[in-house]
């Protein structure tokens, strides 16, 4: 096209969410403009209010309409048990698997010193004094398994045992429906040191 | 989440788009947020002034901001050679291609007599009227090499020489960089049939 239209302008800003490529963005934009105008108004407005209506948990730090927000606020849930994450989205997938009824702690990162993410760069100290203030009993510590979040995990350990309550972590090992050929050989022997008793 | 809330409903939104499932939806949708603001209203923008702003071509039925478009309106390209495709994300795609400096013509579909789909319901009236306005020589029927493109290109060969104008289709084979082993049988045949002396 010689002139910059609103689709290019459309294509162009799409390409620039992760994982959606130039070719990608052209086939949404075009997919959108066939669409009926009132998905484009719909989407639109949606955006457009986005991060006005969404802030963050004054108590776990997720993202969140109303604060606190509506898992922090829910008296069903059990309050003894706080689940720690990195950030606001993996609060979001572990509330889709539906295995876990306690609260959550977003840290807003992993300690990384070497990209400058030191402890006093997360939630830690918020963390402490929620474990203190609820008397949790347990502290699930659910980071991905790599190495700034093993530090992170390592790091988190010591200084709540010395609070006195009970640490996890998430089980490492093979992915359900994953092969034993294709594992990366770390996993592989962390599952062989995990092993389960049967 | 028990509460359905603005993360939420741009979820549902994106999973809406071709190729975007749940997971991407997310995934797109945290990132938006935890982008600068500015980025989703900037968004939100181009989405609400999109169907208002795009409208077809009088001329060749594309998509454009001003009618005629601004390839139609161009003295600086070939009046006198044609290219017809389905729809007008292809003319966008054969303009990236910067392979071709004649006109377009949108036919807005294929013909598909299961889907009733019938050469009634494509804008053919108006390309005949425009080869013989323009006094067009060649018409390059760009159509996807299917069930659907094959017999419209063979339809329009059969109206376009009565007409007297000359016809070709793009060149149907093995794609650049693709792999003997992997192609399908009826792509290898018509390569094969389609060979080039050299």
């Amino acid at each position: 096209m010689n002139t910059f239209n609103a689709i290019d302008r459309l294509v162009v800003l799409l390409a620039k969410l992760p994982g959606i490529g130039k070719k990608s963005a052209v086939r949404l934009a075009y997919h959108i403009l066939n669409t009926d105008a009132s998905y484009a108004r719909v989407l639109s407005e949606q955006l457009a209010c986005l991060h006005d209506s969404i802030k963050r948990c004054s108590e776990c730090g997720s993202f969140t309409e109303t604060d606190p927000c509506p898992i922090c606020s829910d008296s069903g849930r059990d309050d003894s048990v706080i689940c720690v994450v990195e950030k606001p989205q993996d609060v979001y997938v572990i509330e889709e698997s539906r295995e876990f009824n306690g609260k959550f702690h977003v840290l807003g990162g992993l300690i990384a010193p070497l990209d400058g993410v030191n402890p006093g760069d997360l939630s830690i100290g918020r963390l402490l004094s929620r474990v203190k203030r609820r008397k949790a009993c347990e502290v699930i510590l659910a980071v991905n398994p790599t190495l700034e979040g093993d530090t992170t995990t390592l790091y988190l350990q010591q200084i709540l045992k010395e609070v006195g309550v009970e640490v996890s972590r998430l089980a490492s090992g093979i992915p359900v429906g994953g092969d034993l050929e294709y594992i990366d050989r770390l996993t592989l022997s962390r599952s062989i040191r995990a092993r389960v008793k049967m």
